[in-house]
């Protein structure tokens, strides 16, 4: 069976995930390539080895520049923070490795550009981790707006709502630091909301926002008698408007009590709608307005694991039995390196990361001036 | 327009309910015979006489053999306990008024078929106000199942569920008391979802049951330190079984913390399911199996509420304004003097009632002897 | 008994709306001053001839000017459309007439400031008839956070969504046309929206909004090979902010298929959240952040039907029998006359009215100006 | 770190599952024993050792007395048909292997008491896979009904709702035969729900049931002409008394169109109640009637997937970010192995299993005589 030797970055939350989805493809969905993990990087030495004893990582480098260098690796996937992801990026596309990097793709457009630019030179693959894509829900819904089944889109409305930065006395660690996070709930959160919106109905052309910080020092980490100045939104929303003619709504929030991970849409079409919860994410409500029988419309309740009818489903278990969160990075996994193998590039890859980054960037700027904003193209 | 003289029995919950259907009906409903609210007859006559004033009764009884001997009369409805219904029934058939009466028909099988053969003699029409079938998603229920959507029938699954006896210093007032109410949630609740069932899945043949009284005594409302006993049920749970080969269960309490209401049922058939909640009663959910497109399927969550498509609604509101349980009431009223003004008895009849009855009386008896019981017949 | 006569305008579906909670508001209700539904007025002489025989009222007039001239009438109930509120209100209350007036007050600023002058000169009692403030489940809802249980609120979001448009056949009526209506989905279901707002969170301070009209052209009622155009908004979605801090966005459209009467919001506050829908309106629900124990915390799904505890109640039956979307208006009519029973205002009354108009002329602006707009003040 | 060795029996879905939770219960969960996954077992060599490549096993065994008998083994997982697992489990516990059952633990009681008395004889650790009792919101009701906050339990409302039997051209393979299976729908998922009444609410004293076969012959799987008798039930269902004298009703099946693993409860206690639906297995829903405030009681909608506060999430994910069924397993093997570190059994064990058998065995004998049957004793 052929290998593709793996080099990651980051071993906190995303390096569980990812490093769960490169042990997790192989024995449940048996790609063409079967990873290797071989090296995982981070700055803390002891931290580091640690973690790969945990999930079986052969090797550990302290330097990035070290692991983008070494010839028994083919494949660079990247989990660190916003402001390490260009350069680590650029230095493993100009290595001839491949690249998988989390989201948002960058901390500002002109990275990400960059970013794009230096994976189109290099000829290597490269993909952004918007994960949710690939919850099986997600593909069936992108599957039937493909397919026709909404017709004409009039509504996109999306929301992603957390409520873990209520407490005041939670710290300011590095998310709340625009230098090193980029920006707050609209960067993590949104970048989300914008791939889906992007991914279900299609580019957007023009934003208008509103951004807000809610508390605006927390106790510094290091010293909670001190506090520190939160530089990032808590908060954005803003007013959409596609290419097609599509009309949407985003709010993306840190302090949306009693909400802790709901990533929701919902889509209204001439000939149908959907609405899906991250929170419930076995699950697609899809209304079929084309139906012949007017009097049994209604949402239905669909549970999205069938092996033989729902995308990604045959390689888990027997309907009903449902999946997790995890499970999205490693269809995420599977599809990128079914994507090598076959020498097609697997989406959303670097141009989609730079477009979505586009989006935020105008979302950002509109709040700025207090109006609407042209989102720049990325060809 | 031809109006029909109403005569009632009974002017508490059941009074105020069936008094508003028969102001209701009029202007919404513009039934063929429009009902004048004559006299109303309860024992207590200031308080008879109040809520005369109240809800626009022109006249006040004092005694129900009056009451069925008044000459300006056309229809007895029968809103009083239990142990009184067949007494006044037969009384009003035989004075040949029609006959209304609230569920169940009688506190025994013997009264029911007494009743059944008096308005059978009488020759006049006669309905037992099982409201819930005049729900227009319970309507639409059985007309989905009428054409054949739901196919073979495997299961029924009834539940009523209610919490209001939790209380131990709640008083013993009549529905704990065996002589007047003739048994506890059993006929009360137990009633409805045995109507439900014979009508959206058939007769029933056997039934195996257990009853039983988990608060026993209970403070006596005229001297609260004096206790009495409860002599009916707290709960019944049962199994079916249905001639047609349908398998049931069904379980009614007023000891279910949480659930206020809960008159609910689930069916599945060979070819779609259904399941209906009657606190949330203006939605059916409904699930097709016979869809060409299995990835799609899952329970539709209908809003049964539209004019244009669906039971009874035309005479209400625009879509999704929704309608409450009061409502049932009006619509029963409506069909069963449409059906006087056409000369055909509108369903269920006392027949039906006294079929309901049997297997009351059968789930006792089972409950009793511990074992099953066939359920008798009513011709 | 005391009572008090009404004269009503419009007999649509606003007309018997309110001629309902009229009739209702006496048996079940019994407010201090029992109405009287003296008179109804509209153009068609035959038709309210017939509306008035149907729900009870014991006159007609056809023209608004000799109703509120009317000396056997107290009180001037406006339920014809938008251009036509400030002229009767104003006669009505010139006339000495209490006013309910229908929402939204008008269809401009400048109307609704003349017409709270008016009754404001006049002294008069006056109420918009933003009906949802009188669901129970929303009352509940105000009571909770006037009480401090949401504690500083961040977050407003309410939707209402129809889909009533869809089809691009239905003719072109007087809800679609400018001069008549004043605007689309914006005053009719964004004033709601906006009301609800105000009356839960607080005054709104600034927003920015798009309006769009997908269906531009639609047949004419008259001679449907003819098309007239489309003067309104088909949907509407604005970013706001409000005085106290909170942000919020509001989306109404009459294109979200597979909605028929969706009027949501949700409120995120720091001690708790909340969430309502109009399609299950007998639900509030409601997450208390406060309770001691973290690991039971969840939206609690309230059933807002006992007599013992939640508002209006008590006049309607056993806890879990749920009422539908008319009894509002019997709350908001019982709420009026109690009002002018004791001599108070009932809430929302003409100053709430126009400070709804003003946050809508704000939209409609900044819709225009594609950026934000202030929203005027109304004293 | 001190490891365990596992000897695997069975490499279908249970093998698929088993091998997961062996895998992932050492990087996410850390147990103080490592398990080792030294051989797996099956009849047909080939299979087995493209399964033990693909989940990682060291070594192949076609025959489990070879297996057992390895003395580099110290754990045997019992994953095959019902009818092998006491001659296996019985073996295994002989060498001094702990061992570790799938459910139902036997095909019947009989069997099952002999497994009992061989692993206490042998005194091996020993667990029965009810994995549900692992999922964190079962675990989450366990610990509340613990702790006393439903108080005095009133009703069990147990259901497993499967859909998979619908077509009648499903070949007739193991499942269907009572020799290897035992039971049909009763043990397969009954098993299942009794195993959770008796960890929720406590022993079962007596039973009343009926079991139907609606399918009764399918086509054979060599030769899909010819038909083959199916010898198992299709569905049970049951009334249930416990020993504290709560009331209860169980129903399983395989025929209930529109539910594919619907495994369901609802508990109504004194002072709370809750729910729990398998397909939405994230959410506990908790009804506290103790809570001093009664207008917001109502069912609290809990994700249970909190580090800081539930069962097992510790090893997870953030807040919001759900796990699957799969998971169930990983908990349980944690449990079992930190029994084994620790000297002390893990529950259920088999003496629990054997108490559940004895239940189902009452279920079929009192189907059998129609008529209630007392449930045997297991010390």
């Amino acid at each position: 069976m052929p290998e593709i030797r793996i080099g990651m970055v980051g071993y906190q939350f995303m390096g569980r995930a990812h490093s769960n989805a490169f042990r997790q493809v192989g024995p449940f969905m048996g790609p063409k390539l079967v990873p290797r993990l071989k090296a995982i990087c981070g700055r803390n030495a002891p931290a580091v080895e640690r973690f790969a004893r945990q999930f079986g990582w052969e090797d550990v480098e302290t330097d990035y520049r070290r692991l983008v260098e070494r010839e028994d690796i083919d494949l660079i996937d990247i989990g660190s923070p916003g402001d390490t992801h260009a350069p680590i990026a650029i230095a493993a596309a100009q290595a001839g490795k491949h690249v998988l990097c989390e989201k948002p793709l960058a901390n500002t457009l002109a990275e990400a550009r960059a970013m794009w630019e230096a994976v189109k030179k290099a000829r290597v693959h490269h993909m952004v981790a918007f994960n949710y894509r690939r919850v099986p829900a997600v593909a069936l819904a992108r599957d039937l707006i493909q397919k026709g089944r909404l017709g004409r889109i009039y509504h996109f409305r999306g929301v992603y709502l957390q409520s873990w930065l209520l407490d005041p006395k939670l710290p300011r660690f590095w998310r709340m630091d625009r230098k090193v996070a980029g920006s707050g709930a609209l960067g993590d959160l949104g970048a989300h909301v914008i791939d889906l919106a992007r991914h279900l109905v299609g580019e957007i052309s023009e934003v208008c926002a509103d951004l807000e910080t809610f508390t605006r020092e927390r106790p510094l980490p290091e010293n909670p008698k001190k506090m520190g100045k939160v530089t990032v939104d808590d908060m954005a929303s803003a007013l959409l408007r596609f290419e097609n003619g599509a009309r949407g709504t985003l709010e993306v929030t840190r302090f949306a009590t009693g909400r802790e991970n709901a990533n929701r849409f919902e889509i209204n079409g001439e000939k149908g709608a959907l609405w899906f919860d991250l929170e419930d994410m076995n699950r697609l409500h899809f209304f079929d307005n084309a139906t012949p029988e007017a009097r049994t419309r209604g949402f239905a309740d669909v549970l999205v694991t069938s092996g033989a009818h729902h995308p990604y489903w045959k390689h888990w278990w027997p309907g009903g039995h449902i999946i997790g969160w995890e499970h999205s990075f490693t269809h995420e996994v599977y599809d990128f390196l079914e994507g090598i193998a076959r020498g097609r590039n697997a989406q959303p890859d670097f141009r989609d990361g730079a477009r979505t980054q586009a989006v935020l960037e105008s979302i950002a700027a509109s709040a700025e001036n207090r109006r609407w904003a042209k989102v720049p193209h990325v060809a």
